[in-house]
């Protein structure tokens, strides 16, 4: 951690952090400049201590060195993470994220009913997805809107991976809810706004299951990273660290896509990268582009929201493709996949 | 609601939209422009179709016409909220929120030990201020950060109310813990990080204190009257507005303190409008002149944080007023306070 | 345009509206419904007189239903705008924007010496590169950091051209200079700080070279689009619209790339639309991944910061690709531009 | 400047890095630490090099110690600028602006005729306005909308001047304009889309009068600071920073104004203060509230859209006063001018 001084700072100043530095174990290089006067600060500690420092007499800024990420770095663990996901069925191959291969997790954004969740279950199988999305538990901005279908639908994901065989991704809103999801989901969900519910967090990572962290609407890069350290602090090192849009002030588009967190993520971090293009633009015409141009960036996986009818969904209709397209959309994918250097399975 | 569509939209796909109205139990005005045809939909339930229809064929956009919500809404209920704060110990006076008193809560970022809670809780009682805040449970973007004192904390605060007198608002992060802190808190409230957590929301709708909610850090305005929504919509009428700041691209400024929003939210809204100048600006030499600005704006509050020690303090130091600065200010706020028609009682 | 009044208004506010509509030529449609009376103005010139209707007694808001750009539009002009580059030398061949071939300009950031001008823009040749870009005259934050050489850098850039080959692009920032450089530049840039200077995309637009228009740092598409607008509605119809990054919260990159901006803008309209992942992102490492994005979310071209040293380069190091790095790119680009059905000629 | 090393950085990167900064004059003071190596740059060029250093071997970050900007500093010129506005006529008193007064700026978004200039000049003379302000040369986003009467316009505002006795402030956009704009007017105004149009800037550094710099839409205090920086390195030193809201996600106001730019500025600066609330919320209902947040925030000055029948406004007639709210709304600044002891004169 390095602190400056200001203009004029005098030596007992200096002396004082020094000593306050001391008294943390943290040893103190102190570099007087013509101007300013420059404090490096030594040892592992620092970091937490420069809200502390930034108070003291005479000091300008506090600038921390150190990356605040630890278990999530590619610092500490350079080795990509590759999870693996066990077969939904006996027989059945098991999957990786964050190996060669792309993986595809698409459907719906709620569950609606059990007819829909086995024959798009089906039918996505048939297009080479590897996973089904869906929500059972959902997070809606008016309390007047549909919810979710709640354990109700977290049973017809769990039919559809035992007779389709596509494992099931899926989000959980509460602490409450979290070993029930863990039962059902092969990869457990937190959603956007959730991604600061520190609480929720820590459960998680307690539980046995993946999880999934989006990026929210507000976040830096670093803070998805902090947050996926509050999963690993507790255990659980299987993250996947996924884009989806953050707000800005463009209004074509329901949020701004920020594909550059693809390469960003994948040099600062070993954990594997999922793009959610469906969220990050919010209409159907404009996923197929930046799906691809996801994959041309490196991501690990996409997440694609995909309904048999759009027209008569009970949410986020407008930005879900049609079964056909979302065929189509599998072979341009494959395409790009390979110019990169990388297949769909 | 408003459906534009499409230049060039045929008559069947004008007649779609009409049909599939109906059958919503709406009436469709359709206006024929030279360029571009506009169907207007009348009844209670329109707003919530608006994203099925957008995905109908020759449709351009769906514009809503009402506003979303309703229980927090100047029209739906025109007379403001005043939320009264019973004595917190026999003898003393209670306390009214948003009536014509400006109230101040004060208090540091986190509650550290008994000791300082007494102690500053003394003194700002002594200097006018109305609330002691301190958090017991704390977000924090590192899971290496001091996490808050947990239900320790809540005692200490519970102990100030009943010795020294001072009313309690504290935060709840999980909907386990919803219960236990309602049992020592005058008022609850919602970190700005978990604005949009719909379960806890909705826990503490059915709770009986009220409820001060925080903006999050990217949410629009009407997204914070949705979530009031949620809270009241459960069965609680009692919450407080609260503005901290949004984040923005600025740096010299940990947010960007909206106060805007103060006459927005008193407009549209009959609740309480808070405003947190020490979490909006980061800093405390910018403190004073936001909270003065805040009264002058219309607020009918301030959260400020209070340390007896900003540099030794576990979080939020730099954003801290000394007690001593805390209570100049108390003075200058006064003398805003009247100017624009009120006063810190 | 659509009028919606207020909860409450009354018959005379209704009328008032009809009657201000008629005086200027529209017919205007009242819907009255239930609680609110909406009112659909219709004709030519309605939109430029939304801003007067929200100050009437009655009204609560006025939303448009036309697009305000025109000739920019796919609708005014369905065909897509194909831009023709003569050949830099007698024997060359041409180049298009905007048509099957993706296009890449690739160069410094400030033209520094001739040498450099003369040698990368041979060895960009070689490598299939198509423009050479260069800026002879900077805007920079700092009136202390070096602004361009001016004239001698315009000079450099046409040597280039007449010796080596490639076409120029290159930055005009003064409306007193546009003449100048409309004499020694192939396509006219006009930079991101200058998307909304006005009056000098009305000087471009009566000059009779192609100008590149890069989005502003806080500019919405819809505003670029109006930007165009400006240069075309003086008669130049020849514009080339560019995503460059808009300014966000987010740290790890100067700005944050929208490729949303890509299908978005081929959508909305007839121009070629390039991207800049050099300025997008500012850092050397992460433009190959987002170039090749670009190119998989439907970019017509690539702008491409090329430094010999870019150590010593005296603006933008950190964001320029070493000639080596950008030679392995240019591969790279070919295989995805091939994915998505294209070529880099 | 800090230069921070990678992990694992060797000697010989760490040596390069010194021997680079000797050459540019400058002295490296070397921090090993058990994880990182710090080294510290000292010497008045350093901070221009940091781009440069940033692509050497080994580098992690560069971090900048030195404020970019000078002669706009506190640390540079402690003193506060005042600067002092002529009177209009023989016999009046002239103006203070950054003195203890507030100086109220007033008048239409655009000057549309004679009668109105003169009328509405006397008008605000009467309620204790200080200058007026109205534009002749208007920056529109669409090119169909009014474009300003121009030079027709200025001399309408000389003629108020002359025949009333109010100073005025005037935007210029183009620096062809510059001469004849600073003929007619006391303070030249430059708008939020041109505050980094650098060449213009520079041509008002050489003129006599008066820069009033509105912050960019996108712009960080510290760009503002450098517009300031460059203005005043070409020799104007009576440089005017105005806050008028920054764009963000909020959808109530037109932009977000950022009341806290006023502390801010006041400490990192000397020069003075303005605000323009009516560009900041974009409605006249929300201008009140927040001229007066401004007022007690520390603002030395207020930029007001007043506008005899704001219905009628050939531009911006949403976030206009009328001439009656104007003259109560002095009155309530009065008062709150006062509570933070000063006046409006």
């Amino acid at each position: 951690m390095i602190v400056v001084m200001k203009k004029g700072a005098d030596e007992a100043q200096i002396q004082a952090i020094s000593e306050r530095a001391a008294g943390w174990g943290l040893k103190a290089h102190v570099s007087a400049g013509a101007e300013v006067t420059v404090i490096g600060l030594i040892g592992e500690e620092a970091a937490a201590q420069g809200p502390a420092l930034e108070m003291m007499p005479g000091v300008e800024k506090v600038m921390p060195v150190m990356k605040p990420y630890k278990r999530a770095s590619t610092e500490f663990h350079p080795e990509k993470t590759v999870i693996k996901i066990p077969p939904a069925r006996h027989g059945d191959r098991g999957l990786n994220i964050g190996g060669p291969g792309v993986v595809v997790m698409a459907g719906p954004c709620s569950v609606e009913n059990r007819d829909m969740i086995l024959s798009l279950g089906a039918f996505l199988k048939g297009t080479g997805a590897h996973m089904l999305r869906g929500g059972a538990f959902k997070p809606r901005t008016s309390p007047y809107a549909f919810q979710g279908l709640g354990v109700e639908g977290l049973r017809y994901l769990a039919e559809e991976r035992s007779v389709v065989g596509l494992p099931v991704v899926t989000e959980v809103m509460d602490t409450r809810d979290v070993e029930m999801v863990s039962e059902f989901a092969d990869v457990i969900q937190v959603g956007a706004r959730n991604m600061q519910n520190f609480n929720l967090l820590k459960v998680l990572g307690r539980c046995r299951k993946p999880v999934m962290l989006k990026r929210g609407l507000a976040s830096t890069l670093e803070e998805l990273l902090m947050s996926a350290e509050y999963v690993m602090s507790e255990g659980n090192t299987e993250v996947i660290l996924c884009e989806r849009g953050i707000r800005t002030f463009e209004k074509f588009t329901r949020n701004t896509l920020d594909l550059s967190a693809v390469p960003v993520l994948k040099r600062e971090s070993h954990l594997p990268v999922v793009v959610d293009p469906s969220h990050g633009v919010g209409h159907w015409d404009l996923v197929a582009p930046m799906a691809k141009a996801a994959v041309a960036a490196g991501a690990d996986g996409l997440l694609l929201e995909v309904h048999p009818d759009p027209a008569k969904a009970v949410s986020d209709g407008p930005q879900s493709l049609t079964p056909k397209r979302f065929k189509e959309l599998m072979g341009e994918l494959e395409l790009v996949a390979r110019a990169v250097g990388r297949n769909l399975h």
